[in-house]
């Protein structure tokens, strides 16, 4: 199923695709989704985010199989800076060298604490794509990563949640104005999906609509205003989103 | 105004401590704050953890006057490592030597996004006490701090929200089993209320319920399972938990 979640005249909904319109969901967390009945067209609809997560995690350490021999790490990224397709990725005149990731991510459908984790794969609904914006200079400042990973609007996600892809090698193609910037398969990432779950869920309680990404197997991408990122994985389809100067008037002097 | 959120048996509600029983609020969130009219005696009422944030952000660097001296950081939480009053703070068995931190955390109470720097504490509903539950151990190995500020149950918080408390100076008391592991004044820290809200708002989108720890001015109190930790703060009330064991079965090895 195509999981969606959208805004129309009647507010905001989950949904499935169904080819030529979106039916409503009640819940796509439930253990058996339910359809409400209502049907509405994708003319009179707009993609948002699949999800509103209140955790949003990273993997650090899984860009290639060479990480393999280093310890697992993972990162957290503020759950508010996540956007859906076609929002702005807006660049703060304060930031540095910055950069989009192409990245596979597990979307959370129940809660994985106390679940074994032979068993952690059956609490993930599906898979979207993301875009792990990264602020490279601030990187480089914060040993902690927060000033890079979490600006507002650094995590797209989406068009929609996938759930009944199980493939270990997803194609990921980053393009930027239409120039294939990154192709990579997901199967050069340094741990699996199972190894990177039971990680997370280890050092962390995980739920319905929580975010998983699983690290960025091709090149990264430098972003400038004016730009268009994209995000394709194989059978997800495409993750697309203008790039916006952005004068960040929150900032008191770092 | 005193906001807290309760489980009764008509449900959870936020509502407000009127000296003798709860007045149900409609959103505590909103411009303006609206009773329901239903009212709740305490003796079958459970205080909750005051809110369920998506952004749980802690300071580095804050926990005494030297650290002035040092460039701001902050780290992010699990949202979903917050639990209230009375919940069991669970130790697991492949943690390390785990400390209670008392802090004072800012509940925001509203969008930061393009709120101008000058008036970013009107975003702020009140105040409420927080114990960034800390594995040291984790977070020597761990730079990024992931592996030791998040797992289940790791952020206390409550045991309720003051709205009108505007004092820079809060005593802070961390007792363990009683007795008095660390006292000290928020006027210790090495920056105001102000320049962490500027500085953490800069980096990263806050809104509605979100928590900002605003670093410990006292000694961290270590943690046993069998200890009952308790974080008292000036005018806020006392947070007081339980430590449990806990058998992290979760856990793929390190």
């Amino acid at each position: 199923m195509r999981v969606c979640r959208i805004a129309h005249a009647g507010g905001t909904s989950y949904a499935s695709w169904e080819g030529e319109e979106f039916a409503e969901l009640a819940d796509p967390f439930a253990p058996r989704p339910r359809h409400t009945g209502a049907r509405i067209s994708p003319a009179a609809a707009r993609l948002l985010a699949p999800v509103e997560p209140r955790t949003v995690v990273g993997m650090a350490h899984n860009t290639g199989a060479a990480d393999s021999a280093l310890p697992p790490a993972a990162f957290l990224k503020a759950a508010r800076s996540v956007v859906g397709p076609g929002a702005a990725v807006r660049l703060p005149d304060d930031a540095g060298r910055t950069v989009a990731e192409g990245e596979l991510a597990l979307v959370i459908g129940r809660e994985t604490t106390d679940v074994r984790p032979a068993d952690l794969l059956s609490c993930v609904l599906g898979l979207t794509v993301a875009n792990d914006v990264t602020d490279r200079s601030a990187q480089h400042d914060d040993p902690l990563w927060t000033a890079a990973k979490s600006r507002h609007t650094f995590t797209p996600v989406g068009p929609w949640i996938e759930t009944g892809l199980d493939r270990a090698d997803l194609q990921i193609t980053v393009t930027v104005n239409g120039v294939e910037a990154s192709r990579a398969s997901t199967a050069g990432l340094a741990r699996d999906l199972g190894e990177i779950l039971a990680y997370v869920a280890r050092l962390m309680p995980l739920g319905p609509g929580d975010l998983v990404l699983t690290g960025a197997p091709g090149p990264e991408a430098p972003l400038r205003a004016g730009d268009a990122v994209g995000v394709r994985i194989d059978g997800l389809g495409e993750l697309g989103n203008p790039v916006e100067a952005w004068h960040a008037r929150q900032g008191a002097a770092a």
